[in-house]
């Protein structure tokens, strides 16, 4: 989808149309004041202080008419540049310019503002030439927004909208919506019965129904298998810790903001875990670790937890506690090519077997001019990076380069997604780390005798479990193949009267094969409950009528095809066993 | 293991040893202030106040020959009784002393004291008549205890100690604790690698190391397993919640101090929740429920917190963060009986299948006297309490009822167990609850289409899985049947130069075939890593010799024997698979 930030032409198009929105608000509620207007990534907003009025959907329309009007005005859009003083003069009634004015930087002498016609706003640019290049916009929604996002302050009311050059490319785009609307794990997550989100219960704080935790469990149960199959070790650790954990890790003084807040435990501080890691450094100096064991690789589906503010909470992709799938590598510097090459293997095994396509690799390397931010061993870092885009080369991998953008401690290698609706996020994660073992002080005996300080690898595969369930269902359309979907069978009696036996007969069968199945046999037609059966995704639905039962058969149909197919009770079986062995894939 | 509190004439004898531990450390330590010396399930302790001086382990022979002294001085112990004038002029200098007379209810007008010989202490009795019976004693312990309880105040020193009448019980009773710290969970779980503590993590956390998660990862798949089969739906909620959830439920205000302390949020409260209840009734309420859905069994490998004071931290029996192998049943009032009928059912069957039986079932019911504590519907409870009744008459099982123990919502079954040290614990719970349902306002739509509260039934099989370790490693001594044991095989080459290459491939095919082994091939002697593999109760040790490798054999020895048997590989496998599948009963 189209990044309006990235487009200059675009970027000034739609921060026209928000002065444009901002004109009409202003002709139909003179008592507007307004605060700021950019342009996002989504489009344009601007932020409105109607005192007591609220605007609701239904005044969008009237507004939407107002824009097209001044849009046909056809007025030059004027730049203007005034001196402070002039601008504390032309905004003296509005508070909220004076506060943007006030708060410029002392050497901006200078200041810009904007006319179309009878509006006039503070403004650094850019925009197009006339009003009447705007045309083909939307207004998309309404939002509440604190003024300066301080929930302290006053609410305003924000409208979103988009503004293109031509009608097609607008309707492309609102179609797009739709879809991405429609691809939306929120929405598909409702829909299929994946989790729910209750006030009561709290913000960010997803509660995975029955089908939800099936598929939970079955991920869970998948990525651990797998993981000890290449020899991982499971561990589990508690979701908070004392305080001093956090001070060792050095996490309190630079994560703070993202924890919760600490509790007072006796005489003792306690916090819920921002991560893991610390945790696991402890696991290891739980005892003496001689460069024989080495690698060792403590892996868990770790809970926990992370403030964020309520307003960037979204569906299961943003919450405030969750699950990784975690691993910390506990390795010799010599085998961090080795352990790395493994990682990056088991991402491109585990997205062959889920069949996820749409993904980047990004190579995030030091800033060598920045010694600041980057832990002081050149060599040592020349070395990491160089051994990981070797690997990278090894494998024929594409990747990004991205210089100053490795953590502090090490370089990492990301894979980036982009879910129907926002920005990019990141799917797995593998990460060097030369600083942590050394804060908690970890050793190994090498072969020569002395100890030294093992190298720790961060890596994550499915990210968090809610983030990975969230970014899967968007990629299926809440398609699940058979082994992970929820409900794999629905069976429908034609008719429960003379039906019902047959179909509890099948039910029970293919319950007892650990098939999960479901019959459906209330009092509605087989046409609704067919309906119902799609609409849920059920990957099969079993209808079942005198043929059927006669003849000890099954008749299914496949979600998404109209095509019905007969075969005997064993050959439907054996096919559902090898779709699910499969995992689906040819 | 014998009760001291319930035998009078054990209690009398220990409390006249608390005096006789008292007299001779003042004999020893004139400077000495006692507060109080009882007796406890495990004996009797005094805590004493040394001021600067400090008692240690070497200080106790001492003790103990001057307490041997005192008893053989034969004094008769004397009982007078005086006036709170008369006691607060007798101990006017001990500060102790004062604080108990000054707390002492109005009405206590007398007051007594017990002498032997040069010492006089406060106290109600009873004891027994003269010193010469307290011969068979034995000091066990030191402990730090605040004055009170309170950690605000001074840190006394507490001694603990037995007494008996006879040298040979002392002596029985002695080596009954001796064997009783050999099957205490906490040894077990460090011998076995199971858990750790660290005081970085924090108190009443545990970290549960690759042996221990196998271990909980194989019941947590096991129990969840059979509850999907008996039509259990699983589900995963958040291990906290908005503190208005537990207004709601009314925890907040019964329950607060074994809550975690408030965290604000923004302007919301959250709070680790203490139980997972709330969050199943809110789940419940998501969507409108028919009769014809009930019962619904919502069920959830649970992770709760509690505050509990670190005093009373035990291993993994008792700590501050647990996952309860928790279920809620939301049922009619005609399904009660049945709903309890399955949950007897499966307890049965997993004891079984565990091989647990040590145990018994406990009824509490209502005190029908008490109108204040209990629910007010005399007919609900009634009927449900023989309803209970019924159900195990019909199962044949024996129990206890307890008048007066039920929860205030309802009757409940409870499996109690004795751990290796310290008191019973409720290992398995069945509670019916009247209440919590209205809080929630749940509803379900009846036959008649009128909208009723359904019955909740609370009920744990494994109770939590961290007790459930706990108690498991204790009645098993930690010889973990096949299918549960962390490490199930390991491969031990005779000699690492000539049976590697076979141990190796015998390990391969193993591990290939998700048998848990593991490869001993350290350059250490064949008997010192036999003995280490016995130490760790790996239930097969594989021999790999000459022999083996040339036929294609192993020798196995099982844990607990000496026989050593040789068999094909095939065999070995197929043994191991048999004993898995068949959990190791006959």
């Amino acid at each position: 989808m189209v990044n309006f930030k990235e487009d200059e032409h675009l970027y000034n198009l739609n921060h026209s149309c928000a002065h444009l929105l901002a004109q009409a608000v202003k002709h139909l509620y003179p008592e507007a004041k307004f605060w700021v207007g950019p342009v996002v990534e989504e489009g344009f907003y601007y932020d409105i202080d109607l005192g007591d009025k609220v605007i609701t959907e239904d005044d969008i329309p009237a507004i939407e008419r107002e824009m097209k009007k001044c849009a046909k005005d056809a007025k030059n859009i004027i730049r203007r540049e005034i001196s402070k003083e002039e601008a504390l003069e032309m905004f003296k009634d509005d508070p909220y310019k004076l506060d943007l004015i006030n708060r410029m930087d002392e050497d901006e002498t200078v200041i810009s503002c904007y006319s179309q016609g009878d509006f006039t706003d503070l403004c650094r640019g850019g925009h197009v030439e006339n009003t009447k290049l705007l045309k083909n916009f939307k207004l998309l929604k309404l939002a509440g927004a604190y003024w300066k996002g301080d929930s302290k302050n006053k609410m305003l009311q924000r409208i979103y909208g988009v503004c293109f050059d031509t009608p097609e490319e607008l309707e492309a785009h609102l179609n797009e919506l739709e879809e991405a609307k429609a691809r939306d794990h929120r929405k598909i997550g409702k829909d299929l019965g994946i989790y729910m989100m209750s006030d009561l219960v709290g913000r960010g704080l997803p509660m995975y129904l029955p089908n939800g935790f099936t598929l939970w469990n079955i991920l869970e149960n998948y990525i651990r298998d797998k993981e000890i199959k290449r020899g991982y070790v499971h561990v589990q650790t508690p979701p908070l810790g004392n305080v001093n954990l956090y001070k060792t890790s050095g996490h309190l003084e630079h994560y703070k903001d993202s924890m919760f807040p600490i509790m007072e435990v006796e005489d003792e501080e306690y916090v819920l875990r921002p991560m893991n890691c610390p945790h696991h450094m402890v696991m290891y100096s739980n005892s003496l670790h001689s460069y024989k064991e080495l690698p060792i690789r403590i892996a868990e589906i770790a809970r926990d937890c992370r403030y964020e503010s309520s307003g960037s909470l979204k569906g299961i992709e943003r919450v405030r506690t969750f699950c990784q799938n975690d691993c910390h590598i506990f390795c010799t510097p010599e085998q961090i090519e080795s352990e790395f090459k493994g990682v990056v293997d088991l991402i491109l095994e585990v997205y062959k077997e889920l069949n996820i396509t749409d993904y980047k690799f990004e190579l995030s390397l030091r800033d060598p001019e920045d010694k600041v931010k980057y832990h002081q061993d050149d060599e040592m870092w020349d070395l990491a990076e160089n051994k990981l885009r070797e690997v990278l080369k090894d494998l024929n991998i594409d990747y990004v380069e991205k210089i100053g953008e490795a953590a502090f401690y090490g370089p990492k290698l990301d894979v980036q997604i982009k879910p129907a609706v926002g920005n990019e996020v990141t799917l797995s994660t593998c990460q060097l780390d030369f600083c942590l073992p050394s804060k908690f002080d970890l050793k190994y005996v090498d072969s020569d005798g002395s100890k030294k300080t093992p190298v720790v690898i961060h890596r994550a595969i499915l990210g968090t479990l809610d983030r990975f369930i969230a970014l899967y269902l968007e990629m299926t359309k809440g398609n699940l193949p058979l082994w992970l979907a929820p409900k794999q069978v629905i069976v429908l009696p034609v008719n429960n009267e003379y039906h019902e036996e047959y179909a509890n007969e099948i039910y029970k069968e293919l319950f007892d094969e650990d098939i999960r199945v479901e019959l459906d046999n209330r009092e509605e037609k087989l046409g609704y409950r067919m309906r119902e059966a799609q609409m849920r995704k059920v990957p099969y639905s079993l209808v079942l009528g005198d043929k059927e039962r006669d003849n000890k058969e099954v008749t299914y149909r496949k979600y998404g095809s109209e095509e019905k197919v007969t075969v005997s009770k064993d050959e439907f079986l054996k096919l559902l066993k090898e779709e699910i062995k499969s995992k689906g894939l040819k």
